[in-house]
């Protein structure tokens, strides 16, 4: 399936992470279908379906009935190939982090490279927003730029700029689409296409255990060691070949030093 | 009075026109804050002050405080020497019409053009915008694209998209008056910057030897599996803390193969 002449804004998933009041995700869904963003994963929500998420909705209920309700971050991005996590926290450890804008543009660009790219954008709760945990499974943090003395941006608002800086970037896709001529051939090789999440986490758990067998971890908390081992593959957007290069390294590692 | 160093966005007036709903000034007044917007003017609206309104602010209320209520469009951008309106309606006559991020560009050409420049940002009323006789007073329509099939921007999300436009805006306006001024200082962490070529190179050589002395090296040739790692590690973009930490690992496992 070609990218050419289509709209990317429907391999992009909106996933929100335990949110409290049905009414944001009311107003999310809204956000969402003005931006045109029609996927809505919803983990853990303490109230859905909700009278109030309906009303808040005001004519995008369609989002909230196509809505997928799931128990946990790692099922919601299972399919993604891109994860990314919204913040207006800043953090002790850094994760690497871009604005919207850029996103925005590491998104398309990501789409234009991998025929089966799904982009996953994870906003946290409205009190405390994503754990650190949760912003280790994201290759780039969002971080909306707010007046310092008041960055209280309500949930539907943050994705509302999101989802805003998408459909700018989308439009500039589809105009150059049309201009691009579609007589490109490609042919590709699968194995070249992103990993997903799902793919990823499992290189990464391989790679910890392989460096426990080691006992490299004496000196060094483990948590941060593959917090920062995380980032550093997360920076390298790991395609299934190389995973499998990976995985076939850390293999002879294990076998060596268990003879 | 120089612009140097100042901050513009207390340079801006959001007009809203005859807001109906008491919930949408709290709502706009909280959008505004966030993005370090403070001046409000309301133009005959139906219920203000109103309890609905300071409820939605949360947290903005300083913003409702300081408005101004005034009875027509005239006078609210009385003082204002570039007036802007915003509308999602295509209209018959076609007024000069520029998206978000090209307004926000032209609000801030005009400060660094005018000393006294004050910009005046007009909204409409919830159910129809604004009319033709008050885009008359604008030199220049704002028009968000949206959804042609759902494009039910709640005013305060409509403010919220302008807002953040004009404070990127802001931002890029800041940096530049910060290069401009200031001599660049640094004293950044040395081990996050990133690694020279002959880092890289010197990891990759280590990683090359780990490898042999795995004998995982049989069945693939090596110098195209080192291609491949070279790029994979290429696209991570190392710092030199991350070359540390692999060369670490890649001793450990030769440590404990030679054992």
């Amino acid at each position: 399936m070609s990218n050419h002449k289509t709209d990317r804004l429907n391999q992009i998933k909106i996933v929100l992470v335990e949110p409290t009041h049905p009414g944001n995700i009311g107003s999310v869904a809204r956000a969402m279908k003005t931006m045109g963003l029609g996927q809505l994963v919803l983990v853990n929500p303490k109230k859905f379906p909700h009278y109030e998420a309906s009303k808040l909705a005001a004519g995008a209920e369609s989002v909230l009935e196509h809505a997928t309700v799931v128990d946990s971050v790692t099922e919601a991005i299972k399919s993604a190939t891109l994860v990314l996590g919204t913040s207006v926290r800043d953090r002790e450890v850094t994760w690497p982090t871009a604005e919207p804008r850029t996103t925005a543009e590491i998104s398309f660009e990501h789409f234009s490279n991998h025929e089966n790219a799904e982009v996953s954008i994870l906003f946290g709760r409205e009190s405390s927003g994503l754990t650190n945990e949760e912003l280790d499974l994201c290759q780039q943090q969002i971080r909306i730029d707010a007046n310092p003395e008041y960055s209280s941006l309500n949930l539907a608002s943050a994705v509302q700029i999101v989802a805003y800086e998408l459909r700018v970037e989308n439009q500039k896709a589809l105009n150059l689409d049309t201009f691009k001529s579609q007589s490109k051939q490609t042919g590709h090789d699968e194995r070249q296409g992103a990993a997903t999440a799902e793919q990823k986490a499992g290189h990464l758990k391989h790679l910890q255990s392989a460096i426990e067998t080691l006992d490299f971890t004496k000196a060094k908390p483990p948590t941060m060691l593959m917090r920062k081992l995380t980032r550093l593959y997360n920076k390298a957007d790991l395609s299934i070949e190389e995973i499998q290069i990976l995985r076939g390294i850390l293999s002879a590692v294990e076998q060596r030093v268990s003879k």
